[in-house]
């Protein structure tokens, strides 16, 4: 049986991490009570009757009354409503953490709002996908994710501690980086990617959308984020805009040199770009 | 039981597809027996002991001897020289298709080898992945795959209704285009997302390498592709470069698209571009 971290755990939007979050802490007995808040007050109950937690309460301070962790589980804009709205109910020595997809914006924003009044250290655990919603939660999501944890020179070491074994207890793997070095990190790996697969289904459905049905399955796999909430990923994008523009450009001036290399005299430099990118993609195969 | 389609059935070139194709006929009994032919002699006795063919042959046009269905299954640079070499050896009435990724440069230069010998139509079954070799072939590859097949105006009815049956009783669907607009269709679907994965993962790996560890599915849905063979792609990138230049310069115009649209005033055009790619995406989806 594992070790119980935390007495309460609350989570403050029951969508796919959230409901996850519920599912995979009451498998692994992680806290001793669940409670959740939704905006849709059917949204919590949807949760509890799915076994994601143990009771719904009616809004965010009175969901949080003595807990000791607390999960912002909504949309990255909604975090700061959330936070302002939890505060009559914290309790003092609360953890607060989230699973925001940009850090440096929510960190400053939230950790503004709950200064003195309880421990913040921003997470981003690196699961999901294209489906959304508590009914596309399950209790393995966090099972060999990486969870992004993000304290700031001001955060507890302790409180630090507690975060990143409460990942760990969900199946994650944990690694520590700042605010500002998680949104460079994760425009690369996962914003900027996200838009490239967007811009690719909306070429080739501008240019010649019936070649959409002779797609193989290296065109579904590429493209599938994009079927992704297009609400949700306009507030991600922005919120992370100048590290994504950055990026932006790096892939159209790798592309640009792909272009270039397809028309060179022996194709050597296209060559070489795909050798390096076999390299680099076969040792993340490597380590599974 | 299955309708025997073929009395003889030669693979030249005994890879992933080669060797898949030769699993898939044997179990689904499309020909009475399969001859298979490789650069390497080892590489065809691999193929016979590996259940993909019924005997191996010492050149191309020993192996075409009296078959009635030759399939050109090497890389497209190597293609006109296979259909050189196997020309002494080659029935009349034999029909001739091959499994090329880029169709208007291949079905030109083979067509013109093959004239009045035999009846040649290109083929492009969608199917593969970045694993690569005989080791990787299985029977089940083409099940549900689209098989390109791309008739010019010379073309056989009967043998392009042939070639049609082939690519179903293999489990694929076949689809008829011509060899340009398979082309540009392909480019679209296939050769501009491959290099635009290439392209991601170099991007990662430049500016920050130590990012790929923290990579999630999404990423590595949309980069495995770049594990491909880079000797191969590039032969394929450079036999279709006008249309790969083309859709790449599209694919940059939609990513200058969504650069902007995350720094405008209200994210209204990029929820739009991100809406488009949704709504196109999920179309996919339901059709399976």
């Amino acid at each position: 049986m594992k070790k119980l971290l935390f007495q309460k755990l609350v989570i403050l939007g029951p969508g796919l991490l959230g409901g996850s979050i519920g599912l995979a802490a009451r498998r692994r007995r992680i806290a001793r009570r669940i409670v959740v808040w939704g905006r849709r007050p059917e949204a919590a109950r949807d949760a509890v009757a799915a076994g994601a937690a143990d009771e719904a309460a009616a809004t965010p301070a009175e969901a949080v009354r003595g807990a000791d962790l607390i999960l912002l589980c909504t949309t990255v804009e909604a975090m700061p409503r959330i936070a302002r709205a939890m505060r009559p109910g914290l309790a003092r020595g609360a953890l607060v953490t989230d699973v925001g997809s940009t850090k440096r914006n929510v960190v400053r924003r939230v950790g503004a709002l709950l200064a003195g009044r309880a421990t913040w250290i921003g997470s981003h655990p690196m699961a999901g996908g294209e489906r959304e919603g508590l009914r596309a939660a399950r209790a393995e999501l966090f099972e060999g994710a990486t969870c992004i944890v993000t304290p700031t020179s001001d955060s507890s070491a302790r409180g630090l501690r507690r975060i990143r074994e409460f990942w760990e207890a969900l199946g994650g793997r944990s690694v520590v980086m700042s605010p500002a070095e998680h949104d460079a990190v994760v425009a690369l790996v996962s914003h900027v990617p996200h838009l490239a697969a967007a811009a690719l289904v909306n070429v080739v459905g501008r240019e010649n959308p019936a070649a959409l049905r002779c797609a193989g399955n290296g065109f579904r796999d590429m493209t599938r984020i994009a079927s992704g909430s297009p609400g949700m990923w306009t507030g991600i994008a922005r919120s992370n805009r100048t590290e994504i523009c950055r990026g932006l450009g790096k892939l159209i001036a790798e592309l640009q040199g792909l272009a270039r290399g397809l028309t060179d005299g022996s194709g050597e430099t296209l060559r070489a770009r795909l050798d390096r990118a076999k390299a680099l993609r076969d040792e993340m195969r490597s380590r599974g």
